[in-house]
């Protein structure tokens, strides 16, 4: 095989697909970099076994081949060339050749046909969105998953389909985060689980604009991602996703306006100081007419933060584990949103001022009053 | 005691002495930070037990006053207040209370005798600097020392002063980096072997220009190094440093003029990749007419790069290390320098193309031709 093409495109290529390269892995071959020389250009491959990303490159093929590059060092070799033109060649042996200006390095690859092949999905459901609401959707809920693998299907966001609107949810028992958005009506109802790894890998590959789209289609048991020339393959999680709908307060005794968010996180970050000191991590709201105060204290000291806020309703003292707070601060985008709360004892919801794009459901830590 | 100061004062002036903080130690008074709030102002002190930082920041003192403040803890709160004047209080119990817009923090401290007080230094000779100078000494010289802890006098720098030249020195028997620079010869002849670690944290503080000067006073055992408001405790390693003006050979029959260090560097990150696969970690020259080649393998593949040099000579084949090639490219500052061979097994030099300021050594490896 032998191709031609400048060390930018190839860099760039790699650094998308070996989001999906193993590290280190029982299956040995995985933890090449598959490339694949055809009429249709360069296709370059990773896998991690669960998770397999592959691009197409544009590039000169003079001749057509495959060969499977050893990851880490053929990445770090192709980083360092110069950005010129470099020629790679490799014969029946599998010794490749990778020349560019002065520079000529050989390394030895594997023959492709050890690298598993592309998995086929027979469409059952296919979807289209921009990237920039995509990648919103993750990382608005994303964080919210579950680290219990004994309860696989919860480490999954669920994207959900139904009625003119998109969702993506995800659940721990804790906390619950929804990012909605509208879709066309005509796309047809349906509901999958995917992998919150898979999730987190593709928010940092969907980098364009909103024009430009992630296609996704949905098998039995397989999601195929699309991307620009870069497609990536996962499987899905198996099971029933929990009826999250009916478990989100609807009604509320008070609600809180943020004025700031950047003010609040500031003091939620200090109060989350001395909270991790203290085995409880907790952080207390005292909210009293327009002045919320934020405490926490351990064997080191305390915190007292206030800020002023617009308040409806009763008066209330509620306790959080503070990572559950500093998570919301963080996904949420607008610098103004609403905390609602029935009791110190019942989940409280967080949402935007306007709309209801966004919602975040959180339990409180019971306090020993 | 009790002080009021602006957050950023007091955030410059920790970010300095904290480079003496020790994360854990078996002094646990160490994790903390001194604060001695008296007519001079506040001045703040971390001390590893080898190395001591002391900082001198204004401040209006309301109430002289000591404390040990828990390092980690104190650090971080003052971090994240808003940028805006603080008050700090403490009373006869050692709980102080931080005041800053609307946010009260109470952290408990410790009396400040148990905290050991700052060496005192009798003064035996004392050179000044100019901060950039010293700067550089430290990075083109640092990295040549030691790691065997069993030659402790290797693992510091030596620095000399004689004939109105300044010197710093180190050396770890397969290579040797001398950094020299002209100095007023009224100023007397010395010579002290400052630990490499001190060395490193004061190369990160002396952020200066060429009329800040840092003043260094050597006692018997002690290093005083004065930066503005910052003084630098450390004691000095004992013993007595390698003749080593011996040991740089002085004549050659190989000289090679590099044009393009970056491009050189390049080259060698490129032959370093595989030569880093292989147990050995080689690299090799081989200089023929105005072609140097420069070259790696292992059991993966193997790297050739050429690159345009000026050579006076003999032609020539050596290896070396290949840490010990990387790490000079990047400590020289010159964009052309000359390499020194007598042969592929003898010591080689590698100096600037003019003046004596720089001279590094290094072994190579005999390589099984």
């Amino acid at each position: 095989m032998k191709f031609i093409l400048n060390t930018n495109e190839l860099v760039s290529a790699l650094s998308v697909t070996t989001h999906a390269l193993s590290p280190r892995t029982t299956m040995p071959i995985l933890e090449g970099v598959l490339l694949d020389a055809s009429e249709e250009g360069l296709r370059i491959t990773c896998s991690d076994g669960a998770m397999t990303i592959s691009s197409l490159v544009e590039a000169s093929i003079e001749e057509e081949g495959r060969i499977v590059m050893p990851g880490r060092l053929f990445v770090d070799v192709v980083r360092k060339l110069p950005s010129a033109e470099m020629m790679f060649s490799a014969g029946q042996n599998m010794i490749a050749t990778i020349k560019c200006a002065g520079s000529r390095t050989t390394i030895a690859g594997k023959p492709a046909d050890l690298f598993p092949s592309l998995p086929e999905i027979s469409a059952e459901s296919k979807v289209e969105l921009p990237q920039p609401l995509l990648r919103d959707m993750i990382q608005q809920t994303s964080f919210a998953v579950s680290a219990d693998e004994s309860r696989k299907i919860l480490t999954g966001c669920l994207l959900e389909i139904a009625d003119g609107e998109v969702r993506m949810v995800a659940l721990d028992g804790f906390r619950l985060a929804v990012r909605m958005a509208p879709i066309s009506p005509d796309i047809n109802k349906m509901s999958a689980v995917i992998p919150s790894k898979l999730l987190q890998e593709l928010s940092k590959i969907v980098s364009g604009g909103e024009e430009d789209m992630v296609t996704m289609t949905f098998g039995a048991s397989q999601l195929l991602a699309e991307i620009g020339n870069t497609k990536v393959y996962a499987t899905l999680l198996e099971g029933e996703y929990i009826k999250y709908r009916q478990i989100i307060p609807t009604t509320w005794k008070t609600a809180v306006k943020i004025l700031d968010r950047g003010q609040l996180a500031l003091c939620v970050e200090r109060a989350s100081l001395m909270a991790k000191e203290s085995k409880t991590n907790l952080i207390t709201l005292t909210i009293t007419d327009s002045l919320m105060t934020i405490t926490s204290n351990s064997e080191m000291g305390d915190v007292y933060e206030e800020i002023q806020v617009e308040t409806e309703g009763d008066d209330l003292k509620i306790a959080f584990n503070v990572k559950y707070v500093t998570d919301v601060i963080r996904a949420i985008e607008d610098d103004e949103f609403i905390l609602h709360f029935n009791s110190g004892v019942s989940p409280s919801v967080i949402v935007p001022v306007e709309g209801s794009g966004y919602t975040y459901m959180v339990l409180p830590v019971r306090l020993n009053a």
